[in-house]
């Protein structure tokens, strides 16, 4: 193919180049890291991983992501891609980052005023603060307007009084709690004079400088875990501890000293959203980082496939290469597309993340990219996520039983990646929270509706909406202008490798299911059926058509990727962005064999110019896995480095 | 559903209900099994699990396997549903069990002849000779025939040399080598008189008994896996081993004092096959395992779903239940019903596997029966170990972060039986062995055909058949009758329950797809091209080809399950059944559309008629997970069982 690595990586490493190359150096400096989590027992594991942590915060790390005033650099973007290259070496180091620099830091920036960011910024960003972010709870995490810690507001002693209140109210799974965190930002419903005003952001002391637990605060550990054991996961109870009046992160609610509680957004839940809000960058970098980890792994199982031989043609001197093998290729090669597919997606989520949080406007229109963001950033982390899983599982049976041994990193990598899929916000309730926004996309008001739609699926105000989507219809009329019905064709092969046809075909199929959803919603609520049980009916169609939106989505951000890139990069990715649409609409060929899109003549023809594309690709896939840049300390393992027992 | 889960259980444990009650009774004497895994360092953990490997042998597990003569009971398919049940436990004891009592002491039972069981059965039953099964090398997993090892005869001294050649030829992967073993079945080429007469097996000692190594022979360790690191896989190099002649496993291939080699099979290939073939039980064992590991997954998960609440209808006073959400339905309890499904086709082929081993028949019939039974063997075990890594993933996914922490059992077993779908034969290559047999078959010729279709993937020959697959084409058209095109047909639901409508789709699937690959493989030989490369042209076809065909084999083994099931039992099993049918229909529908098989009406119909069978199947989840009898000791973990936390 010809093709330039150096080029290919460039370009995939994109504005954010710098930032990549520094974390990248500074893993090659560290060949132990991929073996970490086997080979230290817990306790000195997660030690190792707060060293690494001081370690990446000394050389600026996390200081890339935060304002001037405070250390910072303000470059969210490169923030954003240096975290997600983390996650080529050791994912407990990606996620301690994540809870303190991300997570924790992040509530003080974005839900804190100027004295907590004075205060506490400089010291969260250097590490000299270790901290928790204490949301979930073992009664919930994905229905956070539930949780049951309270912080009650004492105006004889102005202080807020955080309790947990019910054993399900016990903070679990929080990272940094059970070894490291000092301070935790605590999710909790604020109660002022009597009154509950949902659930509001508060710093909260836990251990001393010395390390020793605070009194009324119980911690313990949630021990050894499938993955991630270099992270501290722990509980945290609450007995009546009182923290001050400025404990409580005050950006969107202030209390006076005599106890009046203001806020300038009136509606609770939309209070509520705009503050999860903010935290929004969690999700943009699990995702990020769930798509490195895929580079990582199809590193390892592409260069295996590349020179493992296993049987071959009768007579012939040499065994065939496991990559030759169709069944080979058809296991790996789509994942590798889609993994371009979704880095070029991710790409852009970041550089729209940035955009809208490097802005200081207010009004509709911003709430209006900040939902938007949300939406972006909740797809692209529940596609990268399970993409990274599928891929992972993939790679490790494509390496037979050499991929189960540690010593190839496929094991661990599975292992720590397996919960990206639940955490962060659970994948399900992720896509269906996609689907509800496009729904309220629809409806172009965002006064009282609940605009992050994680509120208790919000099936009522689903349903208002779908009396609305009588204006949809237009639409789809117009698409099926656009997608011919080729069951009539005489060629099935024609127009297979046109871009506007893939995206037809796939915004055809958005748009199918999500006025599908909204007929259904509708029709059940003129039958005067319960409205939850409306929703439910639907619950699958929902966030099919909450998936269907984001491969449209990532396929049009590989399209651009393509348009963009330079001449001598174009013809492979052209190739591998066939691959990836072809993949996807053969996935999906059933739905669209059932709504007249494709006639099952064109149907196999897409199967049949998948395996084509493959062994077009196959070429060059050491090639496209060596751009991704992973530093061989990572994936310089016995089953890819030629060793003596070859 | 007023089902008895006792009914139930006894009927899932049918004929051998004792031994699977004996293993059930001694796991639930060991509370700690479950966190074993865990809690121990690497080698305190392999130590426990010998213990309780020789605690399993005292009590008499492995001996229900062996012949009277040896202290046995010779009761095949008791010993398969004990060994199965181990499955609940702890894996690495079930595994280490399988490489102790089924590979190692099973290659002396079927290779070796009398002096061999006479000097050596009884201590490996026992346990007091601990064994390994010496056949994967660093250089060759799937390709058995290929091995490098050498075992070359000596006449000066009466000996075998037993050496590894190459850095490749090392044995790898090994059971029971890091640690414990003393005496391994290896697997060499044999060579006499300066002629290879291919793969056989010899004895070859590598510990004292006081655990040194032997002289000539280089242990090493694995080291760390993803999962099993309660059993010790080692690494074995042989330096010009020396052992007596009697070494030799001697049942299909003789080597006298003066150095003549004889066998009274002449054909190189097939026996090697007709020994291989011995060893089927292995794979017998692993299918189940991975069916009940399954079972242990979906119980805690489904008790889980059926008492967690997370979000719901607006103003109720309660959540709603986890597993009355739509999409918690349809990602469980479609595994649910196809843990079911494997359950009797494993049932079946266990009772298949005894009868064809206890005979002690010959002739052609005889090699017929264990050529099939090998295939069955092969497609369980390929769709039961892809089912157990899908099923306990979502499993894990379902209970969300909860699932993650090691103290709820899924983080363990997914890392335990990940290795299942490519150990004991990668799984894409049995599915493509399991096509192969099927066109073997047709062609009613045993006589010099490769039988077992491993050796080199075959291509020469399976081309050879296609010419003959003209044969099938009156079939297809007699399916043809059968499966009437529902396309036009009024009520798209009319006869979708229909057992018979179920097996006509899977059926008719099946042949079209064994004949399609037959005629691809015809056209290409007739078009002069490399047979190998036809043959890889086709091989994802021939894999999905048997893949269908298991299908089949286990949606009719659910049929027969159904209509043999005491009348109390049959109601909740018939929807079980008709869940598992269009589920696994519906998987497959885009290939039905394009075939004309399925109307879209009728398609969408399936879907639909799928989630009401998830709502139907709903209020008897819990009773049908309870009846699979998974012991207390191992699924009464903190997410299920009621605590404080609660």
């Amino acid at each position: 193919m010809g093709m330039s690595t150096t080029a290919m990586r460039d370009y995939l490493d994109g504005p954010h180049k710098a930032a990549r190359d520094a974390v990248r150096a500074a893993l090659a400096e560290h060949a132990d890291l991929k073996d970490l989590a086997v080979q230290l027992p817990r306790d000195e594991y997660r030690d190792r991983v707060l060293d690494l942590l001081l370690e990446s915060a000394a050389a600026g790390l996390p200081a890339r992501g935060y304002p001037k005033e405070y250390g910072g650099e303000a470059d969210l973007g490169g923030f954003i891609a240096a975290f997600e290259t983390l996650a080529f070496g050791d994912l407990s180091l990606m996620v301690k980052a994540g809870v303190q620099f991300g997570l924790f830091a992040g509530a003080i920036l974005h839900l804190g005023t100027e004295r907590h960011h004075e205060r506490y910024l400089a010291d969260a960003i250097s590490g000299r603060l270790l901290g928790c972010f204490a949301m979930t709870e073992t009664g919930h995490g994905s229905n956070v307007q539930a949780l049951g810690t309270t912080a009650t507001y004492d105006d004889a002693t102005g202080e807020f009084v955080v309790h947990t209140p019910t054993a399900a109210a016990r903070k679990d799974y929080i990272g940094n709690a059970a070894r490291h965190g000092r301070m935790a930002a605590v999710f909790a419903q604020l109660v002022v004079g009597g009154e509950s005003h949902g659930v509001h952001c508060l710093l909260v002391p836990i251990r001393d400088a010395d390390g020793a637990t605070l009194p009324g605060v119980t911690l313990s550990d949630c021990g050894p875990k499938l993955g991630l054991n270099g992270v501290d996961n722990g509980r945290i109870v609450f007995d009546q501890v009182r923290v001050p009046r400025e404990a409580l992160l005050d950006r969107y609610a202030q209390v006076d000293a005599g106890g009046n509680y203001t806020s300038p957004i009136e509606n609770p839940d939309r209070r509520f959203f705009t503050m999860l809000g903010t935290l929004v960058q969690g999700r943009v970098s699990v995702g990020g980082a769930a798509i490195n980890a895929s580079k990582v792994a199809l590193t390892i199982a592409v260069r295996y496939g590349a020179r493992r031989r296993q049987f071959g043609a009768p007579g012939s001197s040499e065994e065939t290469l496991l990559l030759d093998y169709r069944m080979h290729q058809r296991r790996l090669l789509p994942l590798l597309a889609r993994t371009y597919a979704l880095h070029f997606a991710q790409a852009e989520l970041v550089q729209e993340f940035a955009r809208v949080f490097s802005a200081d406007r207010v009004g509709e229109r911003d709430e209006h990219d900040r939902r938007a963001l949300e939406a972006q950033a909740a797809g692209t982390k529940a596609l990268g996520t399970w993409h990274a899983t599928e891929t992972i599982q993939l790679c490790r049976e494509a390496c037979g039983g050499a991929g189960y041994l540690a010593e190839n990193r496929l094991a661990t990598l599975k292992a720590d990646t397996d919960v990206f899929t639940t955490f962060e916000g659970d994948n399900t309730v992720l896509l269906q929270l996609v689907a509800k926004g496009l729904l309220t996309d629809y409806r172009r008001s965002f006064g009282e509706l609940d605009p992050l739609g994680m509120a208790r699926f919000v099936a009522a105000q689903a349903v208002e909406i779908a009396v609305e989507k009588a204006a949809l219809r237009p639409l789809i009329e117009r698409l099926r202008d656009v997608v011919p019905n080729r069951s009539d064709a005489g060629d099935p092969d024609a127009g297979l490798r046109d871009d506007a046809y893939h995206s037809g075909l796939l915004r055809y199929r958005e748009e199918h299911m999500l006025s599908g959803v909204a007929r259904r919603l509708k029709a059940g609520v003129d039958a005067g059926d319960d409205a939850f049980d409306v929703f439910n009916r639907c619950q699958d169609h929902v966030i099919a058509a909450g998936r269907a939106h984001v491969d449209r989505v990532v396929l049009e951000a590989f399209q651009s990727a393509v348009q963009e890139a330079p001449d001598e990069l174009r013809p492979v990715l052209q190739d591998l962005y066939d691959l990836h649409a072809l993949v996807t609409i053969e996935a999906e060929r059933a739905w669209y064999l059932e709504h007249g899109r494709l006639s099952p003549g064109r149907s196999k023809a897409i199967t049949a110019l998948v395996n084509d594309l493959c062994a077009t690709v196959r070429p060059a896939a050491v090639d496209l896995v060596d751009a991704f840049g992973v530093p061989g300390a990572a994936v310089d393992v016995p089953i890819v480095v030629p060793s003596q027992h070859e």
